[in-house]
């Protein structure tokens, strides 16, 4: 594990005196709560956002005006509204009714004043004949949503994610291909398509630096947590920062060296571990976490 | 899944008139019986190579000046011998070890007069600061293999494997790093490094197309399998040819683009599945799908 401390040779913020900027990814307590005690935790913890889940948020026990209140009275802001529905899927008429609940959940993004809706678009379409295929029919939904996005005013970011997930929950799964996919995007909505980078479906990648760079003026996120060596798991065994391999204070000093100034989110999906433990403590930890190793 | 028949655009070998190339790696078997008896096996199913594990050779029930002579005498030629130490470890001293045994494996290849011996390069050195410093003592592990390599006439075959492999496997995850790896090991070695590309292993890529291309006149080796949706396991729940989502006669059309016409190497690691069928079931599949779906 790096530690903050001893990366002196690196620059970057202190986040100490940045915790406005800190942003707890609810996935990360295992939906244990309803989101409006879980909004109440996160500010006690010192957090200054949070990123809320659809699954917390649109059901008939959340009324989202009240909720976004709480949220603006409690001190946060909202770091991404989590996540699109897939833009994949058995035949057209699956990914036609994706787009009507992406459209949707754009407005609720917008009501919870999101700094963007993130865009995990989904793997192969099992209608179409190849890789190819499925990878257009992804950005054909997301340049259809681009309106959407635009009328509401909330951006969606992209999440490259690891080349593991590809079949099953996102084709997008590198950093180059992110940036090739903004520049279609972009000719279209210049302002409407950006990137959220994550460590854990990063770190890896031999073009890592470069991949980074070249995303400049275009990262709307930064998520943490940490690859475990071993994984027992592909979905569900993430680590806790500092717990893993990643090299984090590295990591993000590329990504504030293209100007990123904002969020870093804490994103943890732990089914073993940190669901297990009692949401105070992964609150706790997370933050310390934040402070010393990333 | 794709269907050899149905790809009448693509170029392709007939894969029915040169056996003589379909290759079985003896993993996909679950070592379950003696090397000798699969040799015996493999030969009788109709391959025309096979690829064995160290672990089934480098014991003490087998002379390998016997086995290589009963490998000829089956018919057979050796598609790769697998597979390298891996050239990382704890500290320089593993890190030798794991040099010295690779140059004891490069003669025992030779006697087999195997083709190349598999390089699975080995993921994170625990005493390196960073994940740089672990790829570089990989790449002086391999430059310190050349030699070897020279003088006994088996060239090492640079396997890229999957990224989500990088923490504990292998540090090299793409063909692009794969060709990049080559221009500095070539430098040294000219005609002792080449490389092995696994569908598995790269079939998301984005750059696909062009990172095979990119190998041209530099592959060693081609293996095929199949990735399941969704996979159980991260190493144990590979598919047989035509049970996953790779488009192999596509994949195969771009191997064989750039002028590969060697062995197709079937490679399956299945713990619950092909490793609990009957050996001899497990062959007459394998054939079958190559002929098929390959």
């Amino acid at each position: 594990m790096s530690n903050v401390s001893e990366q002196s040779a690196l620059s970057l913020r202190d986040l100490r005196d940045c915790q406005q900027w800190l942003s707890m990814n609810t996935a990360t307590l295992g939906y244990r709560q309803p989101i409006q005690q879980t909004v109440e935790s996160v500010a006690k913890a010192g957090f200054g956002a949070l990123a809320p889940w659809r699954q917390e948020v649109e059901t008939p026990d959340v009324n989202v005006s009240a909720l976004a209140k709480q949220i603006r009275d409690a001190g946060l802001a909202v770091s991404g509204y989590v996540r699109t529905a897939y833009f994949a899927g058995e035949n057209a008429q699956v990914r036609q009714a994706a787009l009507e609940d992406n459209r949707k959940a754009l407005h609720i993004a917008a009501e919870l004043d999101a700094a963007c809706y993130v865009a995990v678009v989904g793997g192969l379409s099992t209608d179409k004949p190849g890789i190819d295929d499925s990878r257009q029919a992804i950005l054909d939904g997301l340049l259809a949503l681009g309106e959407t996005a635009q009328e509401v005013g909330v951006p969606i970011a992209l999440e490259p994610l690891h080349p593991m997930y590809a079949a099953n929950r996102a084709l997008l799964n590198t950093l180059a291909q992110a940036r090739d996919w903004l520049h279609i995007l972009q000719a279209e909505y210049p302002e409407q398509f950006g990137v959220v980078v994550d460590a854990y479906h990063v770190w890896w990648d031999p073009q890592l630096e470069q991949g980074i760079a070249e995303l400049a003026g275009n990262i709307m996120g930064y998520h943490v947590c940490d690859w475990l060596s071993p994984t027992q798991d592909m979905l569900l065994d993430r680590g806790m920062m500092g717990d893993g391999v990643i090299q984090l204070p590295e990591l993000r000093a590329m990504v504030e060296a293209t100007g990123y100034a904002r969020f870093v989110e804490v994103e943890i999906f732990s089914a073993e571990h940190w669901w297990k433990m009692p949401v105070d403590e992964v609150l706790t930890v997370a933050i310390e976490r934040l402070l010393q190793v990333c």
